[in-house]
């Protein structure tokens, strides 16, 4: 029995994918939630498990269902109590669907908090270039959301993801933080030849690719699913908490 | 019930105190991992609580008793299944032996750790500069620990914790982590000029003040408690895989 006092809202996040994405975002909640005390923060459980199988491999039909596994961590995170659940992998939402649907409290989805940040930052219509895994960009998981609400998506070729994406998301995952921002860049640049209004980080690996001075150097709205993604998460516990 | 593959030892971890040091010890467990793909990494779970009562007030007398709220963290996280627990937080290690005792799994000790760390830099005897909180230093936490392993500390004065520790970790408690570098640099300088082999950042918001290359610079062995506590939960998960 949990005393009543420990009782209270709390954000569960399904992490793992990778390990280093989930641990980022939960520093993203703080930085992003402005406090004068410990105690003024959001409380937050980050479920950080790596196990979860590869969803790359299982998109490309040959790898572990990796489904049973993140269900395995939100029913966790749902059994301690969390009252909504955030999933900082992008390529994880190709699941989201039945995720959400087996989940009794509510799932974010980091699409639409990506939709809700280019809205914020003033972009509602145009040309948006996409960055992400070949799963997330191959299934066009940002793509219908995007066209839906109005907006054109240049989306590099699969042979350039495999080039600069892959690469660049590998290199993070494997603590190469400093060489994958070369990779971010190129395609980065061919995107931008291509004629594009904003860029979205579509793949939560991509903002450790790509830090606050080198995205203000392009001179862009850059959309970081990540950042977005807390940002939700923080209003949800301010409007529950309200 | 938990399904069988879904089983397997992970570390928890009591986050909160302050909630970016909980979020930046999981980046650290992830960083200090050699791996080359997500599935090599240690499955760990966060219980990042910010509404755990202040530690000092309640050390020095007036606050909110934080253990039941410590203890709360650590159960549930046990009752998820941790086979050992980390705590990224040395004040709350003044409640260390209490929390052990309830906790029917090893929890890791920080100044331990950090004992340890030293021993790893070839730092096995000598002057140890100190920082920290003044109820971690005011209790003598690493003190009592260092002495009995032959160390003499070299620890800041009541007034000095208070004019450069303090302001050092409320800057990085309210996400102003640049301006938290110069009065950490202060309070090294004065550390340095009473002549110490060894700095140890025994408060887990100090590695945030205190970044890598500015580490480096000052020519002298510092031992962060946030990676040395990484350090061990990680052998501690390699032992238990074994």
């Amino acid at each position: 029995m949990i005393e009543n006092r420990f009782q209270g809202r709390f954000l569960g996040v399904l992490g793992g994918m990778g390990p280093l994405a989930g641990a980022f975002f939960m520093t993203r909640l703080v930085a992003l939630t402005e406090a004068e005390r410990d105690q003024q923060h959001m409380p937050a459980v980050l479920w950080n498990d790596p196990r979860i199988p590869d969803r790359l491999a299982a998109c490309f039909g040959n790898g572990e269902d990796p489904l049973p596994w993140m269900q395995n961590g939100i029913d966790r995170l749902v059994g301690m109590g969390a009252g909504a659940i955030a999933i900082p992998c992008n390529t994880a939402h190709i699941w989201y669907e039945r995720l959400a649907a087996a989940t009794p409290v509510p799932v974010l989805h980091i699409v639409q908090s990506v939709l809700n940040a280019l809205r914020r930052r003033g972009v509602d219509r145009g040309r948006i270039g996409l960055m992400g895994t070949s799963a997330t960009l191959g299934l066009g998981l940002y793509q219908r959301a995007l066209q839906a609400q109005g907006y054109e998506c240049v989306v590099p070729s699969a042979e350039e993801i495999e080039r600069y994406c892959t690469p660049c998301i590998a290199l993070v995952k494997t603590n190469r933080i400093e060489q994958s921002l070369a990779p971010a860049l190129e395609c980065i640049r061919l995107l931008r030849d291509r004629g594009i209004d904003a860029l979205v980080l579509g793949c939560t690996e991509l903002p450790l690719a790509l830090p606050e001075p080198q995205r203000l150097a392009l001179g862009l709205p850059v959309v970081d699913s990540v950042d977005a993604l807390a940002i939700d998460a923080l209003s949800w516990y301010r409007s529950e908490s309200a």
